[in-house]
């Protein structure tokens, strides 16, 4: 790894970068317009009582430039946890240095050490580059599922 | 609902049934080769010390017919937990007598209680029924997302 990277943990005092790097998330996958939350709401999830999210900061010469946000899924088949990447994100601008593969090597360490049964996350159709960089590292495609997702104005 | 249908909450004595209900899942999903686990293991992940898992299990007349088995995820844009159905079965001789849909109310009921985000699942493509039915209820399924996985043998 390019020593420039370092990769730790995030703690309550990153809410700031974290809600900012979400919202650059959205907007480079267009959309932007399902963002509601706030910091408030973000910060008493990510760091309250019942907290179960993980967040893994990227840093380049010190400075925040990208994120990995996950928490454990359930496989019934393998009978174990997994992890489930929600986000990964690295600032356009520092891309092609290493920083998301940093970040993933990171993640699937930990899924090691926890002896988890796999890593799933999920990726637009339209996203070529990631697409290309997921199946480098190994990972496979669920060609043959599809998510559907019930909003809460449907409950 | 049908009041010969109750939905309960599983306890650790429920073991053999929910084993023998995800290997009936799995053979309906043709994907009994991808089981690896034991009655042990899952015993150990689903009511051990670090337990995240929780189980409805659907009984007829006092008869465990079906189960759903969930966790909770995260929306990063709407900053809360949302539930995320890994399982939904219904015995094939016990659907159509909305079993799977009383299972379903039930997870959709907790997520309102909750105050959760939303209810997320993911279906094979050739399963029409599960398809037809999902979209009665109004869930969406998210056409441009495709799911990747890393097995642990790519750790």
């Amino acid at each position: 790894m390019n020593n420039k990277i370092s990769i730790r943990t995030a703690t309550e005092t990153d809410i700031p970068s974290i809600f900012s790097l979400i919202k650059e998330l959205a907007e480079y996958e267009k959309l932007s317009d399902q963002i509601v939350t706030t910091e408030d709401e973000l910060n008493k999830t990510l760091f309250g009582e019942n907290k179960f999210v993980e967040i893994l900061l990227a840093e380049y010469e010190g400075k925040i430039v990208g994120q990995a946000i996950f928490f454990k899924n359930f496989s019934t088949f393998l009978g174990k946890p997994g992890i489930y990447l929600e986000d990964l994100y690295v600032k356009p601008e520092m891309r092609g240095k290493g920083i998301g593969k940093a970040l993933l090597d990171k993640i699937i360490l930990l899924a090691k050490e926890r002896n988890y049964g796999r890593v799933e996350w999920s990726v637009l159709d339209w996203n070529g580059p990631a697409i290309d960089f997921y199946k480098k590292i190994g990972a496979k495609p669920l060609e043959d599922w599809t998510i559907f997702r019930l909003t809460s104005d449907k409950f």
